[in-house]
């Protein structure tokens, strides 16, 4: 089977990371992956949500949504319809869970990381590519912060990227672009840390039931692929790399 | 690790279906597995949603719901929130997914099958246990549709169940408690076929990630369950069961 | 005139009262009244809603849902729609509404106790017997309650039960099934107290208008039923009985 | 006890009905009763809601609403907290069902009759005022209706007014006024036609449960002030009132 | 071009003022223009918003809506559809703003007064003839506060009224009808104070772009307009008249 | 007074217009005012609203919204909220409404054109930012329409741009910047035609009424500033530009 570009089944699409791209936000990424384009902002609160008060712990969290025309035909905005969709819930919940999973909630004190994710151009794989901007622009807003308040303790506890794979045929690929992903029988999304153990695994066979073979195969390349798009992420954040997950104090750069 | 009721670390809690509980739905069973009860009805309506029309295919989707005293302390009902959560949102498109991986919608013709799973009292691995009981129940309501509109197709094409496995300190658990769910560091809910294969892993590691020796010996502990459960799914369906997969016509019985 | 199941007029349907059937709720009960079966929980929350707080005095209030398959036909959840319809908003104020006429909110302290009422399967008078169960349900939690804060008085004054009566053709019938409900040309609701006083009357002439000779006929009708209930409602309740209405701590038991 | 202004326990308050007082309305009635003031207004459609259509049959609906500052103090606007509160749901439905009572569907033909009911002023016995003003409104369009299309059978059967009583201290009063009706003990809306029946009959005693003599006493003063009140209604119809009931054609005046 | 009622292109319709017509509200007036009526109160808080608590000033709101059968056809009530319509908010943000221009908020202390304007009939100008007579209703609220906290400075600074011009064909008009609305290709609100300065200029040319000079005529018809609405409000106000922009204090009368 | 970048009063911040920033819209573009950044997206449907179906005329329609953290300090997503607030509804009514003045309806044909406006980072001036972008992206899209479609008269008549103009202290200032607009006693958006026409005048003195001086000169700033900015339009438009208003075929280019 031949991919668009000439992509092998197991080659990412070129991913691009532009940091800094919002004059306000605490940590901002501009993330494309192929032609998905993703904003990613964090915003620090000095507070946490009610659930959350008097524990001296910080929450991280996400929010998700689309610009109507980031797909083929436009899309309604959820504002419009009064609600979030449950994809758009399911997904954010997601995003939230993943980078919870790299944060040291004491480490950080009683203060709120929001991320926002939207989406300016889809072209597949946005939850994906969302959680692996997501977390550069929490690793930035996270630098900043515990620099202005000397953390004893750098807050971020190892790397964090997601790709998705899928069956489409008889044949595994690797981060699938809109128009595979529409033709695929099985479809999984997975996030990694830096140390390669597993955060997510989420895999659907709404098409056709998969075998132990072809999980065994998908969590192969997800593997691959995500090992690569760590070390983009570490190019890009430069000296704040070597804090994360070195359990030190985030003073300095 | 000693568990509740002496449970091993593989045993799954005792599981029992009542069948027929409704007068009125199509088909309907009362699931309990330990302390969890969930009543799920199936209802057979003779059309499609709008973005299914006129492709001659049928449809079958899944609502949810928990009572609002079905938990230790009343949740607020969503009716009166006036919206419902992410996490519901996320469990109905689940059991909805799942339900039609084993549905020839072809088969079924332009109608809709709409599975209503309500939480009675929760104790744990509701999501999975709805899914369980509302196979039983559309097993039910599509053998009695087959035979009233004499379908040349007997439109299941295969066994489901789920059930969830989760790592509570070191052990690997099967079939989780509420009181082992909120400990666990992983959570993992598996959807399987009568034929063993997998069309949902949901895996989460927000507390702690986890490697893959870790998720491949869940997975084991996943099938063993299902498998198990699936025999019960029979036993109950009695004659139906004989008609699942079996690509015959929906006649007798 | 022949009823179903060979009834007469003045004659009720077997009404069957479950108690304790849910575990985390302080009361439960599962009431059938021929095929309407609704199962009411009791949840004590130690705070007043904002309009009651520091008067020293408690609140009782109920919510009232039926299941979605609960019906001939498949109701929309109220969930989903967003927002709770008139009938049932109707039908949840007059429950609270009738409890709170036998409550002492005084004696009850502040607090506010719950009750509702999800009606598994619908035949007719679902808001009467509500009102029935989230009786028993209610003099359960408070009885726990008054043993475990040594309430100096037992707060509930009197029994409570509610009947629907109605006009079918000519004749005055006790305790409408769907049936017979949906032919009434007069249909009235009545609430008493164990002391036989009114607490709602509710009586609607939407097909025909009727006159004070029927009234005075309905009202003979539904007392002499409430009267049977309340009776049951003793017996189910056992050694609480006693208190209810006593005016005496709420010890012992 | 001594009521203000001097009344007697079963002396109405003043009433006043001005009619036409909207341009654009089919029928409109500004009603007064003492210190309570509603406008009400009535709108004709050529069309029926989606359930009634194609059943030959008309439908009578009716909307109400206080204006914020009709009260003592201030109350949110429904529309700005985005829903309707269960009151205004029950009391809108009530008016609805009590017009029914006195429409021929049939005659009116597949047309929708909408009485708004929107309170100006409010002083007590807001509900009542709106369904005595509703059916003059109503009285008003039918008859224009009736002569533009020249119906065979004029489609109002009977007069309709209702008034509130109640039991303060010992008493029972006719026509409670806002500092009565928050003082009552027992309050009960009736509706009743002009042949003296009954159409709803809602009584509570959510303070305090009453007895079979106090409701008859109550619906006796109901009935001596209903039957003034429909006295004025002929009055100010004029040649309208003689359509009324009588089963002929809605011709002439 | 002749108008209706013989008017000529720089002649208003006559406003009528009635004031205290709520016996309730802290001021009131029912102004009529033409055909064109509103009841506007306002009501006098001791409380501000969350936005302007702790910096001793006051704050002033004004929430607008037109009764269903204000208009020609009737309207879909706000509070059935759920939400405001994004005319609705245009106007009570336009309204609100307008008499905040003319209040001295400091000298109001942390109170709100909040004015409901409701149209009971609708024919063109209803946003301009509720803020002229939301003004009136406004200075008689702050009177009454004025003299009963002893107020040291009066706070209201300047008087406010407003009017609406256009194009109709090839006529400049002032306060337009619904009729010429309809028709026209300009449409301006404009709201001056007392001394002649402007507040809001509100113009658009959707239908027709327009030039500077057809700009220039309409505001001085607006500006002879509103000086005579001023007039009107000043005669009507009686001695609060004296106290307005005075910046004396706010006793006698 | 100094501004920002030495901009003088009469200065305009450098706009950067970049087009055919998104591969799935008809026209899109990406409009930089200084710091403000509007991403503008023209979607073409083959359909109208149901106001305007079948009278063969075409509509153009906008929504606009700010991506949360496009501020200082981050807001609450509207879909969240779940509604639009009164500032969005305004400002994208004024957005459809002024692209329509330019737009001849009939000639488009029954059609939508939606134009999305999202605010990637705001420092001032967003709406009118909006309305200046909106229109390449309108052009670019109806241009292709007009091709595709081969309209015997291009239905775009003319330019359209917008700027805000405002004053800060005692000076006059063209295009402010959030900073200033903060500081603003008067703040007005014009909105005008390539011929020079106004289309929108929307004045507000909310802090201080503003005179007939005042309004003169603020409409000249906004003149010229609007001048220079139809220019660049032009420019970037290239040869579609010389179809615009020339009531010619759409066809070439």
């Amino acid at each position: 089977m031949i991919r668009q570009n000439e992509r092998l089944g197991n080659q990412r699409r070129p991913m691009k990371l532009t940091v800094d791209i919002n004059k306000y936000a605490e940590g901002s990424v501009y993330i494309e992956v192929g032609d998905t384009k993703v904003l990613c902002t964090a915003t620090v609160e000095e507070k946490v949500p009610p659930f959350m008060k008097g524990q001296g712990k910080g929450w991280v969290t996400a929010e998700y949504s689309m610009l109507p025309r980031a797909t083929h035909t436009r899309n309604q905005r959820e504002s419009a319809r009064g609600k979030l969709t449950g994809r758009t819930m399911e997904i954010q919940r997601l995003i939230g869970r993943a980078l919870r999973s790299v944060i040291n909630l004491q480490a950080l004190g009683e203060r709120t990381v929001i991320i926002d994710c939207d989406v300016i151009q889809a072209d597949g794989g946005t939850r994906t590519t969302s959680i692996t901007g997501a977390f550069v622009a929490l690793a930035i807003a996270v630098n900043k912060l515990s620099q202005k308040h000397n953390l004893s303790v750098f807050p971020i506890t190892d790397y964090l990227a997601s790709v998705s794979v899928g069956v489409v045929g008889e044949e595994l690929l690797l981060d699938l672009n809109y128009e595979e992903d529409s033709k695929a029988k099985v479809d999984m999304n997975v996030v990694m840390t830096g140390e390669g153990k597993f955060v997510e695994v989420q895999g659907t066979g709404e098409e056709s039931p998969f075998s132990r073979d072809e999980l065994n195969g998908l969590l192969e390349l997800a593997q691959q692929g995500i090992h690569e798009m760590i070390a983009q992420q570490q190019e890009i954040l430069g000296p704040i790399a070597l804090k994360i997950g070195s359990g030190q104090s985030g003073q300095g750069v």
